[in-house]
């Protein structure tokens, strides 16, 4: 039985690393990757910078920590309404709206360089941030194939790859609008390559 | 008239432009863009530090016009034999098979780190590098259009991201191989979303 004399360590713990995982987040929205220090994310969380290193080797695993946390629960957002279209327009109307807002897209593009530029952290960013999504996506689009809605031979990697490599290509590269129109003809164009014509 | 007593010096600027193009492409293939140095891209180009640094800002800059420089002819590679599908293998395999070579794939990474980080820069990777070869397909598939072997309703921007988004989505993340087998499919992939039934 743990003492209740004193404050809990496993408790202090955990709400210094929320407070840095949230200064880590608020900072990267209002300063950009570039500028955003060690530092910085210390004095806004009220620690010491040793207590960050202590846990982190650096602000790209703190970010990649922060990121993963609210990525846990992405499998249970995943709509199935037994049509695909629909559930298709749900998932990628989000996903284009966070790319548009300048913060989260700040986010984004400080962990799209680490993942460029740091294999052990792209590893990661991959593991943890990426894979659940791409992962719930394929498990939908795979109750579509058993539905006749995603012809039989479609190979379902390739399929999620259509569906988030332009969107996140065009996000990159700034090359066009990211609007609602935008994620359903995106939808749309994907579904004219992967669906049955009973669709 | 100019005279002949001495060495041009806008010829000798030129050979040490091109020296100095030559070696940032090389140490980019060796080290990787994070241990590149301005100061490495000089001795290697046998110039002065000073040099670089007259005619760039930084080792982005410098990449970016070795790049460009090497792209300027991408037009003019452009197939056209009048049939879409073969045509766009000729151009998508080659472009799987860069970003599968590790050397060339570094030299990409280190300018899509500069893209994501830097917008001003990112502008030009986007109107030098990218948009020639974007504005070739889209022209390729405008004929196709014509030739009614894309249907008439598809938006071209979105047909180019489709080709090429996956296939950066893909390398970006390394989240499968990129194989000649897999440019095949993309390719079959993207015709079936754009494609008349008649194609």
């Amino acid at each position: 039985m743990r003492s209740q004399s004193g404050p809990d360590p496993t408790r202090r713990s955990e709400r210094s690393r929320r407070a840095i995982l949230g200064a880590a987040v608020e900072l990267l929205g209002e300063t950009g990757y570039n500028e955003l220090t060690v530092e910085a994310i210390a004095a806004r969380a009220g620690v010491g910078k040793q207590t960050i290193y202590r846990w982190w080797p650096g602000k790209g695993a703190v970010i990649l920590d922060a990121l993963a946390d609210a990525a846990v629960d992405v499998d249970a957002q995943m709509p199935d309404t037994g049509d695909i279209r629909k559930d298709l327009y749900a998932i990628v109307r989000p996903t284009v709206a966070e790319l548009a807002d300048p913060r989260l897209s700040a986010t984004s593009r400080a962990l799209s360089i680490e993942t460029l530029g740091d294999e052990a952290l792209a590893e990661q960013v991959r593991d943890r941030l990426l894979r659940p999504q791409f992962d719930a996506v394929k498990d939908r689009l795979r109750a579509a194939q058993r539905a006749n809605q995603v012809r039989a031979d479609v190979d379902l990697d390739q399929a999620v790859e259509l569906i988030f490599g332009p969107m996140y290509y065009r996000w990159m590269f700034r090359i066009g609008p990211l609007s609602e129109e935008y994620a359903n003809d995106l939808v749309d164009l994907a579904l004219a390559a992967l669906g049955t014509d009973t669709a």
